[in-house]
């Protein structure tokens, strides 16, 4: 086998992170690359001296933009390998140009969050944490059974907004509980809404229909505050609005106005702006849950991804095709 | 088919929660039966009048003891037909003397309890309410990458202290997950373990071993205090303690001191005592998660019990045995 010369460009700490024992190996095994470097800049001599002979570019979360100016720098670069999910922020038009392939660990970016997406809707069918901060609050037991009727996951709707790489996870993990799934995708069809064994719904009638909203919709310019004010309103009372996906899927003036009325419940793994000010109501309201955008792979998690990149690279040094390739035409609808 | 007389003995808000719909219709088409009238008590007058031919008891939450006065009272009753998950504190000896046959929904019960665990499995793995609660307080987002370095669900060790119907629901679903389970059950060999794709372990070593311990023992002389002080010392710093079981089986003192002391978490779906003194430390601990006993059937998940006990009672109408039965000889190792 013909070891691939293969530059790190990520934030320094994460190397030791993302490639830990056997991946490491492996790593080691099939690239030349010194996996304790890692670029977080393309603009110094020494960086240049790095990516000079780089046929891979082996990227994270911190990487640069591969710009124009990067790839003069790294003329051989023929493979750009992430071992993070959204390649946005740094594969420009230059990779494009040059013909550079490029894939993407977000598989394995997905996995951790449709975990975290389904403990939540799980917890919201019961109204978890609306009973716990009352019971924290008042030290006592509530009267469940009078105060809280129509909770349970048992057969109540679950609307997925956005049949993605994470949503249809999501939809795999629903499968196994007593709920019934409602899609909204203008990508997906009747056919296909069967195969993933869902219904397939426009996005008001989701919102109608739904006790529990699960947003896993791209941000893209077309999505930009795509659950508006007009379709809060449509949300069912007492049902709750779960987003892990990005903050400007929703407008957020309209959302706090539903949430500090108390109408709807919301889960907010993400928000908009993504640094909350520290006024805002949706820090105290017992509505509402806010975590700090941590769905994604985190902790030991990011060896998952690793491993992830490291096979990639390992097809491509086989001269296989890449499990989860980019291309340019996917940006206008991924993430 | 010969439709039997059956007399519905729990709490008296439960048979319109209990049967609803279809499931409703089905009970009134295989029994004898006032779906609307539920005995809470067996002595009184318009109580014996309903006892005085009922072949069959379907009971649920409420039902009084079924002693020798009540089936003095029932002289006909041959079955005992519960919508719900614990026959202990309603089947008595007189009911074995009997030979009356016994069934019950626990297996109804045990599925929301186990998507309960796991959801709170899923989230502690990401030490997700230590975060929220910090987000919460400092109202900017901490530095997940540097100060929680070792969370996340991939590859770590869960420890499902009891195989327990409820505790192999657990497993179950965990094997949809990349973590290793660990068991602890005296009445588990090696065969079986392999069977359900976990690792048997000895109580002390699943505590040594785990990143997160779910407490699915049943609640009996010999598991009183099971988790003691010892014990509690042998779980390793940063793990997440998960009970959803029965506050007995933990030594809530040690547990106390654990707790404040910072190196644990919890996550208390109940406690001894059920009702936690207002003073109680664990009211205000932000490694602790307090919920008022509802990782069972609440809301529209008693239907899911219902059905189940109006399934049996077809079972048994038909002549068929029970797929949930009872014995005498099951309680001394079930909840």
């Amino acid at each position: 086998m013909n070891r691939r010369q293969t530059v790190l460009a990520m934030a320094p700490d994460l190397p030791s992170r993302l490639f830990v024992g056997e991946v490491r190996d492996h790593l080691c095994a099939i690239a030349v690359v010194d996996p304790d470097l890692a670029l977080s800049e393309f603009g110094s001599p020494a960086a240049r001296a790095a990516l000079a002979e780089a046929e891979v570019l082996l990227t994270g979360w911190g990487c640069p933009p591969i710009d124009e100016a990067a790839l003069t720098a790294a003329p051989c670069v023929r493979a750009v390998v992430h071992a993070a999910g959204s390649i946005k922020n740094h594969v420009t038009p230059a990779c494009w140009e040059r013909g550079i392939v490029v894939s993407t660990a977000a598989e394995a970016n997905a996995l951790p969050v449709a975990e975290f997406t389904l403990a939540m809707i799980l917890l919201a069918g019961k109204a978890t944490h609306v009973i716990a901060r009352r019971y924290r609050q008042q030290r006592t037991a509530p009267d469940l059974r009078s105060e809280f009727p129509n909770i349970g996951n048992y057969r109540r709707t679950v609307g997925i907004v956005g049949a993605s790489r994470i949503g249809r996870r999501v939809i795999a993990l629903l499968r196994l509980f007593d709920l019934d799934v409602v899609v909204s995708d203008p990508y997906l069809d009747q056919a296909q809404a069967r195969e993933l064994g869902v219904q397939l719904a426009e996005l008001d009638d989701l919102l109608r229909a739904s006790h529990i909203v699960s947003l896993h919709a791209p941000s893209l310019p077309s999505t930009r505050h795509l659950i508006d004010r007009r379709r809060l309103g449509l949300i069912r009372d007492g049902a709750t609005l779960i987003n892990t996906a990005r903050g400007a899927l929703l407008d957020h003036v309209a959302l706090t106005d539903e949430l500090v009325s108390g109408r709807i419940n919301a889960i907010l793994d993400v928000t908009e702006p993504a640094a909350l000010p520290a006024d805002s109501p949706l820090w105290t309201l017992p509505n509402v849950v806010l975590t700090p955008h941590m769905a994604g792979a985190l902790g030991v998690e990011l060896e998952r991804m690793g491993s992830y990149a490291v096979d990639e690279l390992a097809r491509y040094v086989a001269g296989q095709p890449f499990r989860s390739p980019v291309t340019r035409a996917d940006l206008d609808r991924i993430a």
